[in-house]
């Protein structure tokens, strides 16, 4: 199984579907905003969480498929917002919506694409007692969402904890993942076990996920990763890296020269590739790979209460690609 | 039955289960954040009519409880939101979330309050059923509200149709009442009959309550609304008032002159004092009055459905309120 190709195909799968909820309505510039993204494309990684844990639990997928919707709805609320709130003026390509249209219309068509994805729980088709706890966990990954946000804004240019950082990263990606999973399952009629151990499959795999996607940003060839080395040196980014250095660096004057690079927007290409060469020596750049490899075996662990198939095999792809990738 | 003494007898009684599903989380200022508005009072008008439908149903309004808090944190949140997009700095004397705190924050504060506010109607002690019902009134009216708050935006200094401003008030103000009723209805455990009529009954009401305002606005004494005279006339806020002046005045010259002050955000005061006159002579202020008495009207017809008492006593009192009072 190709983790690739499978969500390639679903990808496309999901292309109708996407389209079929949000109607012809006025206004009409706000409803040409929401739709801009979810239309766009893109992996679309979390529906097809969605479809696979409805498949791997034996369910029956085409139940799954609004649910898969209203999980990329939620997800492209949040990139809109934080689109704006970032200052960020492209995403694949296009002008983000706060550029295309305004702000106000930015705002709006995030909160109209959250109520939408909740409008279509509502309507799932599946038992009264399997859509209530669907709900349950996909408003604790939107409130969670918000917080690892703000999280996110409070540590800028700041050195947190490692605890800090990953309970950021698990806020920001783990949690809608880990809904993704859970309500996928339920939809799917798993049993409570089942939908816990996928819960916590997702969670484990957004973590790694996000801490191999950290490692790249310092070990990747920017030529492929698209992003420079000194990205996230330059910006400060506090990640499992940054704060293993910090605690494994033996020399007060190395410690304090590492200081100095990070977080300086100035830093030059041979400051930049110093800081590397420190994180390097002090172990800390095998430390992110080893703890996103980690994250990555719990996260397939959890997987053993499944059946053997196809969508479990994607499960194990996927989480093995979350590793084993250059960008 | 006196409409304010039970506003403000609910709104104390709301005082402690509004702070009660917000608990002490990280990031600390999100929290604080999310917390302000839903904590600082005001009439809480919305969540008063859940809990005034649940009882008049006959049900048992403690099971309203949670609804009626998840409905003001929806109304706050669109207040967040909302005064973001206006630039407005002020709110019931405290300073606004985007300007005491910072955009981003605001923003997702808003977001935080939306999901809160799902994640209690996850949890309501009603039957399955009922909560499925409940969960697509009220998103369905949070998908309206932002399409409304998009459309306000649009019309700003436009001339509208009549039939576009009712909408646009429609969807800003009414569906949100709307929801409220009838999740207060279905929590209280009544037939679907009941439900629709007291969705229409909150409909028309709010539909009453902003043309009313509108009346005020225009023919109210500025020493007790707080607002100038000229404030919707200087906005060029296209009132019902202001379409019938459009559709009714004969003399082109007047007319010319009417759509000459209207809009102008430096018209002297005797230009507004002149706008008005010519409203008054066109019989549009009196027809505005009409409207929302006939929109208010309507509303109360809606409640013969429902058996005497309090309750049902308190919904009339609150329509009657709405087009007398002269704040």
């Amino acid at each position: 199984m190709d983790a690739k190709e499978y969500l390639m195909k679903t990808s496309r799968e999901l292309d109708g579907p996407i389209r079929r909820y949000i109607g012809d309505e006025e206004p009409a510039n706000l409803i040409e905003a929401a739709r801009q993204y979810p239309y766009a494309g893109g992996k679309r990684m979390r529906p097809a969480m969605v479809l696979a844990a409805a498949g791997a639990v034996g369910g029956d997928i085409s139940k799954a498929v609004p649910l898969a919707v209203a999980v990329e709805y939620i997800h492209n609320f949040t990139l809109v917002h934080d689109d704006f709130m970032d200052g960020d003026e492209k995403r694949r390509g296009m002008t983000t919506i706060h550029v295309a249209y305004d702000v106000p219309t930015a705002i709006l068509a995030g909160d109209a694409l959250f109520a939408k994805a909740f409008q279509i729980i509502a309507e799932l088709d599946v038992p009264d007692r399997n859509m209530r706890e669907v709900l349950r966990y996909v408003t604790q990954a939107v409130w969670d969402l918000a917080r690892g946000q703000e999280m996110d804004i409070n540590n800028e240019r700041k050195i947190v904890s490692e605890e800090v950082y990953i309970e950021t990263i698990r806020l920001k990606t783990s949690v809608l993942f880990a809904a993704a999973a859970a309500g996928g399952a339920l939809a799917g009629g798993a049993d409570d076990r089942t939908v816990k151990a996928l819960h916590e499959y997702a969670m484990a795999l957004g973590l790694g996920f996000q801490i191999f996607d950290d490692y790249l940003g310092v070990a990747g060839d920017p030529a492929k990763t698209g992003k420079s080395v000194g990205n996230d040196i330059r910006k400060g980014k506090c990640t499992v890296m940054v704060t293993h250095a910090i605690r494994n660096i033996k020399d007060p004057r190395t410690l304090e020269e590492f200081k100095g690079i990070l977080g300086n927007a100035d830093a030059t290409e041979e400051q930049v590739a110093r800081a590397r060469s420190i994180m390097e020596n002090a172990g800390s750049i095998a430390y992110g790979r080893q703890l996103a490899k980690e994250k990555v075996d719990e996260a397939v662990s959890k997987l053993d209460i499944l059946a053997p198939g196809e969508h479990k095999d994607f499960m194990i792809a996927l989480a093995r690609y979350a590793i084993d990738r250059e960008v």
